[in-house]
């Protein structure tokens, strides 16, 4: 589709509770001109992230929480269709921070932390997703903070999400034994049949503390959390000594207003384990390791990923809200052109 | 005190809530006689710490449980006084794994844990505290884990207690910013006035978190822990980012039959910090490193270090009681001979 001004969702107010359509107001402006060492990107795909709810809110500590009215932040793929900086001439396809709009100005500077999709195994928009910052983050806190060794038993909540679809895999293919953790039946299914889990466990139907010990007899060795609350607790109560926690995501807090009250953090003390935050731009260095090995992996068929695409700009909300739904499988992406 | 038998302390009843005395009942036994490659020591000093109720229930996950009728495990410093091991010759001071008693054999291999003293710069009990297990759990988790570096801010709990005393001014001496926690304004006055630190806090009577704003304005980067519950909730809302807590004690849970629940431990995650337990004896390789470091500074006077000395095999359980108690002032011993 070709549009002739630029479209940007705007926050139009902060959300209490859930994330609502009316945080958002589609705004229209002029498509922005160039200046000198600029270049202008026409939007190709956008992704959307749990932690944009804070964002919208507070910043989640890690980056400066937008202003009402700014246009939302987040990552996508784009093209550039008009340069004024030789580096980056008209044709390249990109991905980086182009927020929730049709075009982008950028200057591909270091700190921008924008950069050419060198791969061409698959498709583009797997920028967005395995090949860009969804899979860099399992990749590189999987092996920086949980270093797998060959027979551990690796669990992974919000197993089917984005990140830990792509961790599950990982994980089966650095040799270890996964357990994933889902909310419904069909996910697990997909897990075991799709994504190689030796077993799963649906949280919603089964008592995670009961499953936990029969599917993970030897123990935890790692643990890839992506949901935080009631199943971090029950995890704990299951890890080996020497057990690395990934607190990747706590997705089950981003709606609550009092954060789950955990009972067995004293666990990580007494069995000398180690629960590790990590902010996945601190691991750029590894990012090209991480591209070409995951590629790799994609070429040979060993490494799968799943795409939940909404078409048009005009779905961003609805694709974010998905999200705290549970509504998606696999990565959500909005194709926007 | 010459004795002609062995006196034991033996393990008569796991503790249900607080320990007590009728837990453990003491034994007379015949001093035990040498086999070839083995040396027996009379005990000298002997040594308390909280993990002890742990092992008299269920072996705190590190060690094996005691059984009922055995004899309390505990660390020592005794005197070679007879010997069948020419590495091991009589008159030779070591600290290792004595337990409460006035008499043990052992052979001195290397996965006993037990090590000649070889510093002669402070009287040898300083082999259960400063320059033992104390000080060496002090020195290589705060640099281990910790990794401390100049004009940073560490806050440690149970500043005044043998691990925490020893942390305090290590810190200090790495040069760090030293705030101290402590359950009375007597402690906050020796940690100002005597160990050095910059601030402290009464948790008694003071709001943690209040007292935490006024005096880390900047933030904390190293936690370290030797009690859990309210006061690690609170620290957990100031730290930095990329902040390391050093799990080293929960002595706030060890009387609580249900832990404390923790409210903010997304800090965790959302602050990229780190929170890790560690097992002493797992920096056996470093501890050459601390006992000569940490002697150099007794010996400048710029480390100082305070005993809590019982006098008395007999007065063991008492010792114990009074660490969870939060009697002590500093490590508690018990002179035996």
């Amino acid at each position: 589709m070709t549009v002739k001004v630029n479209r940007q969702w705007c926050l139009a107010a902060r959300p209490v509770g859930a994330v609502k359509e009316s945080d958002f107001s589609l705004q229209e402006k002029a498509i922005p001109s160039i200046e000198k060492g600029e270049f202008l990107l026409r939007t190709r795909y956008l992704s959307v992230a749990p932690v944009m709810r804070n964002y919208m809110i507070d910043g989640a500590g890690i980056e400066e929480p937008l202003a009402i009215g700014d246009v939302m932040r987040g990552r996508g793929v784009g093209e550039i269709v008009e340069s004024r900086n030789t580096e980056w001439p008209v044709g390249t396809i990109v991905q980086g921070k182009l927020g929730w709009q049709d075009y982008a100005v950028a200057d591909g500077a270091p700190g921008s932390l924008m950069f050419a999709i060198r791969q061409t195994v698959a498709p583009i928009a797997t920028g967005l997703g395995v090949l860009g910052m969804t899979g860099f983050t399992s990749y590189c806190a999987l092996k920086d903070i949980g270093k797998p060794k060959k027979g551990e038993t690796v669990v992974v909540s919000g197993a089917l999400g984005g990140v830990g679809s792509t961790a599950v895999q990982l994980a089966r293919l650095m040799g270890c034994r996964v357990i994933g953790i889902a909310g419904s039946n069909e996910k697990c299914r997909l897990l075991e049949e799709k994504l190689g889990c030796h077993a799963t466990i649906n949280y919603r139907d089964q008592d995670v503390g009961e499953a936990l010990s029969q599917v993970t007899p030897d123990g935890v060795d790692i643990f890839f959390d992506n949901v935080g609350g009631s199943i971090l607790d029950q995890v704990l109560l299951h890890i080996n000594k020497y057990a690395r926690i990934i607190c990747c995501g706590r997705i089950s807090e981003y709606l609550n207003d009092e954060p789950y009250r955990l009972r067995n953090w004293g666990e990580i003390g007494h069995m000398c384990a180690k629960m590790q935050g990590f902010f996945v731009y601190d691991y750029a260095p590894m990012f090209a390791e991480a591209e070409a090995t995951m590629a790799e992996w994609i070429a040979s068929g060993d490494l799968t990923y799943q795409e939940d695409r909404l078409e048009g700009l005009e779905m961003m909300p609805t694709a974010l809200i998905r999200l705290y739904d549970g509504k998606n499988v696999g990565k959500q992406i909005v194709h926007v052109s």
